[in-house]
């Protein structure tokens, strides 16, 4: 091992993301230094919100900056270690970045869950993925049995475990995907009582026919107008957690808020923003939670994985083009 | 007394309502029937929300029929009852309506407070004006002492009394409003600690300077471009009571929301609709905590009462172009 393949952010995207807003180079992997670790990248996580770190609209954290190693959440096993807390063989987790190798500082990743689980399954359902859809739904939705949920970008890798939760918590549980494909997979594997292909005719009146008694809480993953057409919908106190607005973060010009934000006073919504680092602190009790579903069979997952860390930049744009089915990951190695 | 004097909604309005929305009528007075009495009005509640029930956009309740009694809150005195409730000279509130003589089912009308104060308080401070205050800001902007509260519309009914209990709980308080004369009555006499006038210059850079800590609590009342603003500026985990959107009530096409809605996600912000009526049950508890704050002289009020029933078509549109100072009323007789 002598040399790191990574990419570095060259300019801020416009539009989606393309290679030539990367530098994709070799480079020396330096010395360790006390306190630090190696890490072997195995798996990359690719999520919208890799698109805003790229950005620099006000956002969550700093943006990455220009010239600095893109930001990406990963999985990995400490290759080499100066670090008391780490051997090698550890696997781990953390913002290892766009690369091979990953010189981390030892508060900068945690060790997995001593689980014998794939790889992957700590980027998914029992990583941040599962963790956001966890307190999202839990936290901020505060579902109770016989509510209405409805969840968009239902089959991506947050939604599809949010509508399982809301299945075990006894929700109606509606997803909105696009494709018929996904819609199957929400129904017919994950128990969603309904799906909608919101390409497929209109989005309104099939939300108006699986909600026949309005939408208590809503998911919220993507903004413009499927947040629109659920406000037309949302019964009083409904709830919004706010995970992410997927559908604007590609915008060249600014992207209004919904025409109906007055819904919001109307129906007494209360709509959160979140982002799962804010629960940091109770993920064991989640973990282990989901952990126990999993076993139990009730929450499934699926990934797409793309093989070849240098096909990054293209396969983040499967999330905005809707191609992915749940989790998308680089396999890196 | 014979006759009735009342305004009919005649047909929903364009922007701006006018008298041509309303006949303006002579009418019979019922005689009364078991349960009900009859109310001499004294004062009408001008308030936003009136120019929400003339029209037929979605709303919190049915919108006032066309052929109807124009809705709106009141006080005025019991002169005829066949209810065992009420006798003769009791002071009620209730939705009145524009007329001279309302009369009312007794389930409908309330007792005021055996408190020896002007009729025009309890549709102010002690009436649905300051219970919005109330309950807007410390249920769902729970305020922490040194927190900054922005308030829009300030010196309106609920905006002026928002301020004054975020002084009472410790907060920086800032004010915006819409002339000299209103920003002088809020810092030196309510004792905000600043007020804008945001007609004069640039809201952002004034917000800048008055909340060098960022912004914790919006008390929000008027939508379009003061949101934006204030989003641009607040804190991680800011909430914002939604009380009112006054900005697009007479707007003749659908407005959109904020451009920057996405802070809401990245600032993880609480926003949170609520009307008064949803806090009922605590009403009593609410009202001797305001009169306590009252009469040790923390909390301040001023009214503009315009005289004349027929008036009342004319007198709304004083808010919209921001020409009251505190609670706008109309007295009746």
């Amino acid at each position: 091992m002598a040399t790191n393949r990574l990419f570095r952010l060259r300019q801020r995207p416009q539009g989606l993301a393309g290679k030539e807003d990367f530098s994709y180079l070799t480079e020396d992997i330096p010395s360790l230094r006390e306190g630090q670790v190696l890490v072997k990248v195995k798996y990359l996580s690719l999520d919208p919100t890799n698109r805003i770190w790229m950005s620099d609209m006000p956002q969550y954290m700093e943006p990455v900056g220009l010239g600095e190693v893109m930001r990406g959440g990963g999985v990995g096993e400490v290759i080499d270690t100066r670090s008391v807390r780490f051997q090698k063989g550890d696997r781990v987790s953390g913002l290892l970045g766009w690369q091979e190798y990953a010189l981390m500082p030892e508060s900068a990743v945690r060790k997995l869950p001593d689980w014998d689980l794939p790889w992957e399954v700590f980027l998914g359902p029992l990583g941040a993925t599962g963790l956001t859809a966890y307190f999202g739904l839990l936290e901020i939705g505060q579902p109770r049995p016989g509510e209405t949920v409805v969840v968009s970008a239902a089959a991506g890798a947050v939604g599809s475990i949010v509508g399982q939760i809301a299945k075990i918590k006894g929700c109606r549980t509606v997803g909105i995907a696009g494709s018929a494909d996904k819609c199957r997979w929400l129904v017919e594997d994950l128990g969603f009582d309904a799906a909608i292909n919101y390409r497929s005719g209109n989005l309104g009146s099939a939300l108006d026919r699986h909600c026949p008694d309005g939408i208590d809480i809503y998911f919220e993953n993507v903004g413009g107008e499927t947040l629109e057409e659920v406000l037309k919908r949302v019964n009083l106190f409904a709830r919004i957690p706010l995970c992410g607005l997927i559908s604007g973060y590609n915008a060249e010009h600014p992207v209004p808020g919904p025409f109906n934000f007055g819904r919001l006073l109307m129906q007494r919504v209360r709509l959160q923003g979140f982002i799962v680092v804010d629960f940091a602190a109770r993920f064991p009790e989640a973990l282990s939670q989901l952990a126990s579903w999993m076993n139990e069979g009730r929450i499934k997952y699926r990934s797409t994985i793309v093989k070849g860390l240098e096909k990054a930049p293209d396969a983040l744009n499967m999330l905005f083009r809707g191609e992915n089915i749940g989790k998308l990951l680089i396999q890196v190695d």
